[in-house]
């Protein structure tokens, strides 16, 4: 018998290998306004890893990969459901995974999804990135690309992007822009606006569309959620946990406001359309309301979303939910509406 | 010599009349990523009167004259700035006030936009309630008529909506509703979207467009916002203050949740593109995007704002600052999109 994702999630939330929590907790009732599904998960303990420090390469290493069996664990639960096969290969020499649902719809037939996976710049790697990717396969009937881009301690800052924009030049070879939209949640919501950024700058078609869930958007503990909303959100609870630790491991010395890292200090003039969702409780509702500002101002067609109760990427953690089901929903929507077919 | 408002608006946190005070104040610093004008606001003490509990009708009424003179105080700066004429008169035996630009634009011409002021239904009576409506008609160059709605002791519901509906009947007898908007902030959102509410159920045309600035939305102590933020935002603090009991004073036995009272439970199917604004500290912040997704779920043309590290309605409480002038004409392009002129 296979577990219910959200329980699975609470298991990790009380992994006995937690670290000892500094935030005090909050008494906060559960919201009734949130689906009974989502209830448990904003009810739990913060997340038992969100104060882990790893030190050395070794300590990344070892929580990285622990981590990473957990999701693991979920992902052949969420591959069933919707039926995609997964495909590894590479593409300018960057490790990708083709997702490729049973039935594409119609419209989708021509068009590709390049997806970039959350977790900080440090966690999920492999196949461990690809519940995103799978579920947005799924239930948007269209082929998806997730790039599976080195990460530190190996691989700092420019790793990542460097890896995501070798991908996208090589895929825009053979694959009109105008078919293309790239998407993620939290730092694969960031590396998506820093390909077009990128993008931008070197003279590249941009893609059709980008939607970010969550982006983190600032990696420096600037902006008022990282502050309001310490403690109040159960996922990553504070910068102050792994998180600014990950930035800092990341950027490997510079700077953090480079827009390349930080991408709402960037020139989005070129930007296509972009959607953008985060939620009440969400430690980066600023990272992405300033992010939205900042194309707002560009006068980029820009949508905004935030899910009501739910703390960061807290939308991807439980399938059974039909928050879950509307993040997609939202994003199938927009890109359907903005890739040309 | 005149105080710039946001110097009054702190005089007024500083009341000496302040009741007591049962919210811990949280050591939240004051965000970088917002204006230098909007910070004194921002790192101000608790708006003194937020715990107020007037109990008898004379209570409610000199706790509402006090509050008032402090409007009454503000408004010939802000008329002075915009040089805008405000002539009182009645339509449809209800007082309303008429705010003419200077200059209407070009555009605006045939345009009107019927503005319903905040308070919580028991504040801001007569001049006290146009604030919003005269840097309305300033920034956007348009004609603003608005609505002197009766309020309790005297009057509980249905007063404020009775009265609200019928300056709207009256109104478009002569003025086609493809021209006309809808606005108000906080509790003028609300009724913005409850008028919107009864003209459908009534059979009458809709107006062209609706702006809701952090409106409410559910007058019962539903929303997670409402608990989350409790502490966070300095201007309302908490639902269990003076708002609770102005919810209670207003609905008079009736449900709370009757969508008259609460717009979030209401059928919006025939609704006009809406407008709604929030902020990350607003209390309000889920009364704003439940009313997002009520509309989203209905298939309404939305647009979702947020603003960065203000509280509710702060945007209006300060002239000085860039996120005042921002509101105004967040609100101009969109009533300038969906408006026929």
């Amino acid at each position: 018998m296979k577990l219910p994702q959200y329980l699975l999630t609470l298991l990790l939330m009380l992994n006995v290998t937690a670290q000892a929590q500094e935030i005090t907790k909050l008494n906060l009732p559960v919201p009734s306004t949130v689906s009974k599904e989502m209830q448990p998960l904003i009810a739990a303990e913060p997340f038992s890893y969100w104060n882990s420090h790893p030190k050395t390469p070794e300590q990344w290493k070892s929580w990285v990969n622990e981590l990473a069996q957990f999701e693991l664990q979920i992902l052949p639960g969420i591959q069933q459901k919707f039926a995609v096969t997964i495909e590894q290969s590479q593409l300018a020499n960057v490790n990708v995974f083709t997702i490729t649902p049973k039935e594409i719809a119609p419209n989708n037939q021509e068009r590709l999804l390049l997806h970039f996976h959350g977790g900080g710049y440090v966690l999920n790697p492999g196949k461990a990135g690809l519940s995103e990717a799978v579920m947005m396969a799924g239930y948007g009937q269209i082929k998806v690309i997730s790039v599976d881009y080195r990460m530190p301690p190996d691989f700092p800052y420019p790793a990542a992007i460097d890896d995501a924009i070798a991908v996208y030049q090589e895929l825009i070879k053979t694959h009109p822009t105008q078919k293309l939209g790239v998407f993620g949640t939290s730092t694969g919501g960031g590396m998506s606006l820093i390909l077009a950024l990128r993008a931008s700058a070197e003279g590249l078609p941009l893609p059709a569309a980008i939607a970010a869930g969550t982006p983190w958007t600032d990696l420096t503990k600037t902006g008022d959620s990282y502050f309001t909303h310490e403690g109040i959100d159960n996922v990553l609870v504070s910068y102050d946990g792994w998180l600014g630790d990950a930035a800092q491991l990341y950027a490997n010395g510079h700077d953090l406001t480079d827009p390349y890292l930080s991408p709402v200090y960037g020139n989005v003039k070129h930007f296509p359309p972009t959607l953008l969702i985060t939620a009440t409780r969400d430690l980066f509702l600023s990272n992405t309301i300033r992010m939205h500002w900042t194309l707002k101002q560009a006068e980029i067609p820009t949508d905004l979303i935030v899910f009501e109760g739910l703390s960061h990427a807290q939308y991807l953690m439980s399938l059974e939910a039909p928050e879950n089901q509307q993040y997609f929903k939202e994003l199938s929507q927009f890109f359907d509406k903005y890739l040309e077919y």
